[in-house]
């Protein structure tokens, strides 16, 4: 940490932030300069000393130059982390599609979907049991009788199912039933929700919030592993800015941006990113290009019906045509597609090879 | 709600349109164009159904005409909300002070800023039990612990107290506590906090959201409003912009906006708002000026020790100057400062009179 | 400049920014902390070097110490700008306010109006000669025939004028006829147009652009104070942000953090700063409220025939409306609205006495 | 274009617009709703009305139905447009590389980083000789001396060059330097320079602003179109947000929203997009994958020593891996590289081959 002196501080001035400083059991450092006084401070730090002492007379700033996560910064921990799940592997050299409808809306919808997407090649089985909506009066979700039905086109289909939870009470309920649990944006800093997701030994995805920033969402994922889980994916789902033409504006530097400063795996969400179908397929290509890890693609059979997020979501067809796209993309950068059917059971291998 | 046909768009396919608008036990009124066919939607139209028939072929837009929210809009309820809490008024032509500082950090702390804030005009007695942070190695808040002296200083200085509630499961003990319980700016859209506070029978204070649209916020507060609890109150405390000279960037036309679209009180934070001391009395007199219905502030007794928020709250000092400078201006937009000590006990009539 | 190297830098890197930072006639001054080496560097540094120690091997981050501008900063200038007009200052203890049409449409139009808000109070008269359409089919402004007739308002009304100025070939033309040249929020950094009228010996209003830093804003300043034109107004308009509500957001915390800053006078212009006419007197209660120095204001006989933001301007009425609730606000922040009619003839003291 | 009229509006109220719509010389249709009355407008329509209409007591909102661009649409002009320079096709099947260093800084570093360039693939030379600068004390560009060494490159290397100009008078000067004028960013609104450019018989790349929506981009665009020059080229280059972790938040999904909305090509500047240098080349693959026509790359001799945007500049050895990485992701994507060397004069034939 720095203290910048103002320009014509005086020697009592810097007397007293030098006193604060070792009062806290630290050492201070001064530079004196041409115009002014900068006060380098040694010894481990701690971040409220920031605003203590940009608050003492004579002070005009005080930068700190660490960085404020350190389970989820790569300088702490160089190695890559891969989350498993089953012989899936996210992280390393494949690159895995979670795919299905944005809410579960019935058996029938949830299976249909299913097990197309797995036919194209998708991994990991999407869908919301519990739904986050801005109206008190749109959908809300199936709750619990939609975790049943995604653990049942588990068992039929063989795919592992991520699903989102969203509150801090219903964790060990949707635990039960997923095999990843999702945080959604508008829960990035739900600290009880973090806290809560931490404690688990499931592998947990953290979507970064509207209108966070890198570092804060590193600080949310610093929360869950802080609390002991090290299986954790981010998603880069888009940010809120002034363009009204998409839904959120992807920010896919994100993706390379995270692969510097942190070892997690990080997937994008080019359906919740865009809002507009026909914006997710060149989007998704994008993401992969850029370096993401996985997709997570919104899939629906007929998205004019669809309870929740239609016009983002791709009919099957579509999402046909976005899995044939992707292959030679995914080659270009060096990946490879993961195998599908990571639980396979006999049925599914029957429908499905 | 009204579908714009693409330029082109084919007899088949406005009948397309219009067949579904039946389907959904509507009516269909079509206007056409120079350029294009328009069709209007007569009857009570369902949000789902914008997303759905967006995606018929043929359509260019589908556009809303009403409001998405009903409980919280001005339409519906014309008459001004005034939420009461023993003899004060917040939402009537009382301006109302909450001050106190961010966060209960001890007995000493929480009961000399109450007495003092008190003492100097304050009506209602702020400060933070459960904190959010986002970093998880910050002071998150004494919990329980600071319930209870939140509580003891209510006793003794007879100043109702306004305190955040961040998880669902707190909701029942916090409001054991409270007077007005807050929901945070990050917890705007935590959708089962805002069920939970919309149970209560106590006022409610909502934050706007960093990056929530007015419209946005004002569907959160039909969340609390739809469970039945209208003893609410909106609170601006800045959004997040490009902008970092500033913590946050207050937008005070929120308030004349939320005055003209509901029926609901607001008042604002500028200690949030601006996150820095020396903007905090600036922005206060500008918050009334544009017809806030009180004011938040937050005041410590040292703040260049405080445990959190230290730059942006007030010392005593600072908090007496700005009451002494917003006396003129509420009067001079015709409203007056409300009369201190609603639960005055004679302890602390002993005191501050 | 403080350079702040990774963690774990090598003795050969911390060497070779030594060596840099010495050839460019600079002196290093090395803290070694627990972590990682920071270098201080003593001696005048210029910006460019910021961005050329970035790159070198081992450095984290160079981050500047000094504010990179000067003459616009309170620092360097301790003593506040008062800008001259006749016997009109702004920037001392008046409020001043420029009041008009936005686009000068015909003589009719603005002599209406000039005469109507002079006789409300106005100081300055305002109207649009060229104006910034972000279309090229709306209306561009009457040109020099705009001009003219605000040269005849001023010779009748005896009014100072103020209108936008938009290229630099242009400045001579305009300011033959202006008594104040506005700089849009378009043209922010339109740096041959600041260096043009920042040659004039006149004064200068310049805009803050819509998604300008206030430290931007004040480098735009410099650009004109730099040429040796000192007598500059800064006027917050707006930013963009996500918020939809509002035209633009208005930034009413700019307004005492320039006055921090800086020793520029700031003027607020709550019309395109909020975009509905409503918004507009509430904004500007607020601005006073806040410290600006002065009100532009858009106004209109007949905004909703306007051909240009009839949607913010207020009628004749709603402004003697606004001037009436403002004067009590001017007196409570311990101001006072300047005298009106400057340059006052004896036909306009005729009128408006 | 749609009137709304509030709920409860009167009969005289809705005979109000009505009146005013038959003055303007078109109809007016009726829809009756339940709640409130929606008054559809028949005939060509002009954008004032919007905001006139919009006055009108009674009216609730007024919503347009056509896009406010023709132009540059794709409504009304189905077709790609491919501006041809020489040999090369930019719009077509080809992706183009721009390449080369921020700004000219003397000829050996032009013709050092020209040879390289083109050896390793690009098609076109960049460079700046006008330098927009936030500070008025950063390099500016070298002017004509600038212009002179970039038509020295092009004669000895016979690649086409692209430079920005910035003011409306200096057009004919960099015009007749030039192979591709840039508007750039902070010009994108610069009205009178965008008419300038519109009259020339050159190609014109269009730098989207750095707050600039789509549909503000487009209508910039059609200023240019509108005078006359279709050989328009757009160039996505990042937006502000508040994300600090970049210089601009690079907004991808630009890039498939303008191939639907607009026939006009569209390159990207992920050096600009996102101001470092180790992010270049993964939004570089991305970009292309997301659609782009082309690239704008810094590539710079010794990026530590650049007078400008080293941080963000490519080294040589970059610019090849960059070169190599993109074949196979131009192959993923259907595309190809365009044949470089399009103004292949014998020396540079002999270098390069």
């Amino acid at each position: 940490m720095i203290v910048v002196m103002k320009i014509g501080s005086s020697q009592g001035e810097i007397g007293g932030v030098v006193k604060r400083i070792e009062e806290a059991g630290l050492k201070a450092h001064l530079s004196q300069g041409v115009e002014r006084t900068v006060i380098g401070i040694l010894g481990r730090t701690f971040s409220e000393l920031q605003d203590m002492l940009q608050l003492l007379p004579g002070v005009e700033e005080v930068i700190p130059v660490s960085k404020p996560y350190k389970l989820a910064s790569r300088e702490f921990h160089p190695e890559r982390t891969i989350v498993k799940l089953n012989d899936l592997t996210i992280g390393g050299n494949d690159i895995v599609i979670m795919a299905g409808p944005c809410a579960v809306e019935n058996e029938e919808q949830l299976m249909a979907t299913a097990w197309e997407v797995k036919s194209a090649g998708a991994n990991i089985l999407r869908g919301g049991a519990f739904k986050p909506s801005t109206s008190p009066y749109h959908f809300r979700g199936l709750g619990l009788e939609g975790l049943k039905i995604l653990a049942k086109a588990r068992e039929e289909t063989g795919m592992p199912v991520v699903t989102e939870v969203m509150a801090p009470g219903d964790v060990e309920l949707v635990a039960s039933y997923a095999d990843i649990l999702q945080v959604g944006a508008r829960n990035m800093q739900n600290f009880a929700l973090l806290d809560e997701v931490g404690k688990l030994k499931k592998p947990v995805m953290l979507k970064r919030g509207l209108s966070a920033t890198i570092q804060e969402w590193l600080l949310a994922a610093e929360y869950i592993l802080n609390q002991g889980n090290e299986q954790l994916i981010l998603c880069e789902r888009g940010i809120r800015t002034f363009e009204t033409a998409t839904r959120n504006t992807m920010d896919l530097s994100a993706i390379p941006i995270i692969k510097k400063l942190s070892h997690l795996p990080i997937v994008a969400d080019p359906s919740h990113g865009t809002g507009k179908w026909y914006l997710v397929s060149p989007m998704a290509l994008a993401a992969v290009a850029a370096g993401a890890d996985g997709l997570m693609i919104e899939v629906h059979p007929n998205p004019d019906t669809a309870l929740k997020d239609g016009p983002q979501s791709l009919t099957f067809d579509n999402f046909r045509r976005l899995m044939s796209q992707l292959a030679p993309v995914v080659r270009a950068v060096d990946r490879k597609l993961s195998l599908r059917g990571a639980l396979a059971t006999k049925q599914s291998q029957g429908r499905t090879e």
